[in-house]
């Protein structure tokens, strides 16, 4: 059932025990939903907890401050920032089925959930959480504002996509009155390279690849780049949008190998390709410009599919 | 004489025949002010023209669009984003003495006008001309928003500087509402690299050495990296901010080598080390963070020299 910012908060109001669950391969917009969420229901005096299936890198710790976090059984099971359940990563069997409350911006979700609040127009998950926030009652501290504003800095590339409106920009304004620390965060979410990093950037640009007139650009990350620079994936969270810069390039394919030798995608276009529908043909999804998908194939072989549906696109 | 919001805007209202001075090597934040100053000025039947010392780079010409400018012997002289009137570059000698008013957010500013509008909190000269252009009673609109929100958003490096504020994403936020088409103008000066910057940027980041426990970071550009990748030096403006970018760098040296074989550096620091003193050491200057300076000697001799005194400045 789809929901509003209202019907949402007076759900959260009637839960005490919130499991709160990122996507998987989490990013600053999944993980600042979780954190905030998180920290507001706290305060409301519930338990609530946030977890991913992977590793969270530790810039968003860092952005975000220590937050101790209570064990306890859940009873009421949230998705922030989940377009679908595969999302989820390792816990999408475990919890897969039995989401209560689904909170995104994704116009793609599958409506996986008991309950959906989707905002498809918001540029980041975390502006639709400091709606449902307000609606809770709480009053935004520092630390739930840090939170959001790395979701929604994040998201949008710090506010250069063309998915930010001017909402983003008065959600931003209204964080940094509330004492969000933009300078702090912008370094740390934009203008720090580990030296790791650094060194599979570097690997990766010299292996760019052109295809069909230049207007596809494929970056390729393989299991022994991560093994010759010791990076490793949660690292490699910039490279897409590397990959959409060169002057012509219509659709900017990432493509990392897996430790199993299969391999996923992260896609990045322009007005011309749908990024969505390109994800979509390998059963995969996301905007319109910016989507990802898997394969259950080598990294060479997803290139030529991946190159072989851009032909098609870009007719 | 420093004047307020409403003083500038009386004193534009009595002229007729305004020039707008820009200054040189001229960036999105003082073409952003000098246009958006001209159209508001045009609209209110007043005759305005924008003048710099040197070449307007297309790109702001594509985010502007075309204006047509009339010809006029000017009667009142205006300069925007401009703190001091060397700045005025090849143009100083001739206005240098004679500016009737300024427009500037620069705390550095030298008051060298008869009238000084300065407002150093704002993020970007262009703040404060939307707050000068509604006090003239112009309504805002498409094209105005373009150049101010362009102004704003290169100023802050798309809102990532800490010196992006509250009232800054406020004014973003209106701009947008206003028509300004923030993807477009943010994907022209962000999200474009020419082929050529993209191959010179490869090879860079391929050379770039670590020295002083990695706290110094050095990139090279040598003639032969212009000539391998078609690229020139007027591309490489963005380099310099790739060196400080790398975790524990406190130091980053872009050094280029000029046609005679002789060299520059561009200094970029964090608070560790101050750039000026570095580049003064060796006959340059600039800010405490940016700076720059020059050798009579080759990439490489000019290397040690500069590793020598970074030693001596990070003990």
């Amino acid at each position: 059932m789809r929901i509003d910012i209202k019907q949402c908060a007076d759900m959260l109001m009637a839960q005490d025990n919130i499991l709160i669950i990122t996507h998987a391969h989490p990013d600053g917009d999944t993980l600042g939903s979780g954190f905030a969420l998180c920290r507001a229901l706290l305060k409301l005096g519930k338990k609530a907890r946030v977890i991913c299936a992977d590793e969270i890198p530790t810039k968003y710790l860092n952005a975000f401050g220590e937050l101790e976090m209570p064990e306890f059984k859940e009873d009421f099971i949230v998705t922030v920032d989940v377009a679908t359940t595969n999302l989820l990563g390792d816990i999408a069997e475990k919890y897969g089925n039995i989401i209560d409350l689904c909170i995104d911006h994704h116009n793609s979700n599958t409506l996986f959930a008991k309950n959906t609040l989707l905002d498809g127009d918001a540029a980041a998950a975390c502006e639709t959480i400091m709606e449902v926030i307000k609606a809770l009652g709480v009053s935004i501290d520092k630390a739930i504002a840090d939170c959001l504003f790395t979701g929604i800095s994040t998201d949008t590339g710090c506010f250069r996509y063309a998915s930010t409106t001017a909402a983003t920009f008065k959600a931003a304004a209204e964080l940094v009155e509330l004492g969000a620390d933009n300078g702090r965060i912008n370094r740390i979410m934009f203008e720090t390279k580990t030296k790791t990093y650094a060194a599979i950037e570097r690997l990766a640009l010299e292996g760019m690849q052109f295809f069909l007139d230049d207007r596809v650009c494929i970056i390729t990350v393989t299991q022994d780049m991560y093994k010759q620079t010791g990076s490793q994936e949660s690292e490699t969270e910039a490279l897409p949008s590397l990959t959409r810069q060169i002057e012509g390039v219509e659709v900017g394919l990432t493509i990392r190998e897996k430790p199993n030798g299969e391999c996923k995608c992260s896609i990045r276009t322009f007005e011309s390709v749908d990024a969505s529908e390109l994800a979509a043909a390998f059963g995969g999804g996301g905007h319109k410009q910016a989507s990802a998908c898997r394969f259950e194939c080598s990294v060479e072989d997803a290139k030529k599919l991946l190159v072989a549906k851009c032909e098609e696109l870009l007719k």
